[in-house]
């Protein structure tokens, strides 16, 4: 490819190589999220489906039937299925974090309520649960509504495990798991699934959908220690504020000796932070090298996404796959 | 029967014809709503489906599927589907109706928080995507998915229908079938159509559980206005004061003069109450006869799904669900 060419956001040459379909999949959301009797509802989806969101979940669907070789309709319906249950996870996520702002708009509960946010949610799991059925494959029905039920499970285990210093990274990667990768995996599955391709290529793009997402819940996790705030559009810290136990905080709970362990017990257990306590944080982190060790281990997964996709025939599609899956850490590399 | 049995409740008389199928159906809701990982969610859903809830929707399920001469195992996958939808409807109902109670206990929503209630809901629903996907059977999917829009859809509908003059008996009929009528349709349609029955069956036991859930829930809503407290568990004038449009009142409202209509515009749209006007709104409603009409709507409905059921085989079984859609009504006839 081009220099140029080379140079472009691997998500936006995504975009570009399946815009006919991506066409398909936006009419048939639109078409799927009206309600005749409950303009409530496209209101508060409009809101949040048309807010720009870069629709990656849907596009790894259609990327992977591809791939497989699909020439049939259905992958349009499993893209706007994946679509539904992510914008679910958002109205209901928003909800539970008592969140004002998504990419920079007021979000669903505060510009209607909690109420139509938890009811829309359920409208679109709904939705999206119909429009799998009328794809009439069973495995792919399998595979989805598994997502579901991990999606659902994580986001409850991170309730609990957050504030508690024994969540260890087993947990950590089933919240992750739960938070992006699920619904990663299972949109790259469900696509070659759906194409009919042989189990070592089913294999293969779960694989690389479930390390993709762990890559880069990872990398986000990371930056919210050592990113700048206007590279990801959070501050720095938040996690540390919210006493989140994500990935270098419980790599350096694992090597803390008594009085560091305090200090832990005192900012995450207790919550009972002080000015300076984000930077005695992110020393400890430093110390023990946990911000390295974290690096390393989102860099592995993303070298993991890349290399599932060797045994998919080369093509440019597969190609800009392997070019995301760098993408997702490049910012923390 | 004998006199004994004819006095017994039909709900209690069809949990016994069906006591080793509900075992079975209990075994699986436990072995279902557990999570390896996060023990919060066992600690909230079994303090809702322990609570006593009478299991009426699973073994409407049970009865369809038997009535219809089902041999197979999945009609107690199908149970348990039903009765997860149903305990994650509740939980997000408490969410937004902000209840305190439920079945005179504590709701979730107030031992935990509204996150618990959201996300354990989420997962219920989950789980029961899970169990239907096992029947294998994509008929089956379809009914109940579809029902799952219709619940949410009839949900939304509803928040914006209540202090809306404007909501009229279509509209409130699309409120009940989410509230209640969906699920009991779906239930017994769903039972049927995994016994393989004839269309005429499917068709029967669909009718029959749609119109035994809107009797149900119209006699429900007239309770509210002439009930006594003792009987009902809720206080009469809840729904009132709540500005909520049932049945009665849209009758009164249909037929109301420039005098009363200004009435009901403060007490409904505007929401300005004061003290005498529920029985200024009892007095519109007895003097428009609306109590007698909504009274003759849930009774007609009532016979309507007793009359469903004389197209299937006369047995014990039959006789109690005729026995249950009187009893519906029992309580306002």
């Amino acid at each position: 490819m081009s220099l140029d060419e080379a140079l472009r956001k691997p998500q936006d040459r995504l975009a570009d190589l399946l815009s006919a379909e991506m066409e398909a999949v936006n009419l048939l959301i639109r078409a799927r999220m009206a309600s005749r009797h409950a303009p409530r509802i496209p209101e508060v989806t409009a809101h949040l489906v048309e807010a720009g969101g870069k629709r990656l979940r849907p596009m790894l669907t259609l990327a992977a039937a591809r791939l497989c070789g699909y020439t049939g309709p259905f992958h349009i319906h499993l893209a706007a299925t994946v679509e539904f249950i992510h914008t679910a996870t958002l109205l209901h996520d928003d909800v539970v974090d008592e969140s004002a702002k998504r990419r920079g708009r007021p979000t669903a509960n505060l510009l209607w309520d909690n109420k139509s946010s938890v009811l829309v949610g359920d409208y679109l799991f709904a939705r999206s649960f119909q429009l799998m059925v009328e794809t009439g494959n069973l495995r792919v029905l399998d595979i989805l509504s598994n997502a579901a039920a991990t999606i659902a499970e994580g986001e409850v285990l991170q309730l609990t495990a957050a504030q508690d210093l024994k969540t260890d990274e087993e947990i950590y990667l089933q919240v992750v798991r739960g938070k992006t990768a699920a619904l990663f995996s299972a949109a790259t599955e469900a696509g070659a699934v759906i194409a009919g391709a042989p189990e070592e290529h089913v294999r293969a793009l779960f694989t690389y959908g479930d390390d993709l997402g762990i890559a880069f819940q990872m990398a986000d996790d990371l930056l919210d220690y050592e990113g700048a705030a206007q590279d990801i559009g959070k501050n720095t810290g938040d996690d540390f504020r919210e006493r989140k136990m994500t990935l270098p905080v419980i790599k350096a709970v694992a090597q803390a000796d008594a009085a560091e362990r305090a200090f832990w017990v005192r900012v995450i257990e207790k919550g009972q932070q002080a000015d300076g306590d984000l930077a005695e944080a992110m020393a400890l982190l430093k110390k023990h090298g946990a911000l390295e060790a974290a690096r390393a281990d989102a860099l592995a997964h993303a070298a993991k996404a890349r290399a599932a996709l060797l045994s998919l025939p080369d093509s440019p599609m597969r190609q800009c796959l392997a070019d995301l899956a760098d993408y997702v850490v490049s910012r923390i590399n």
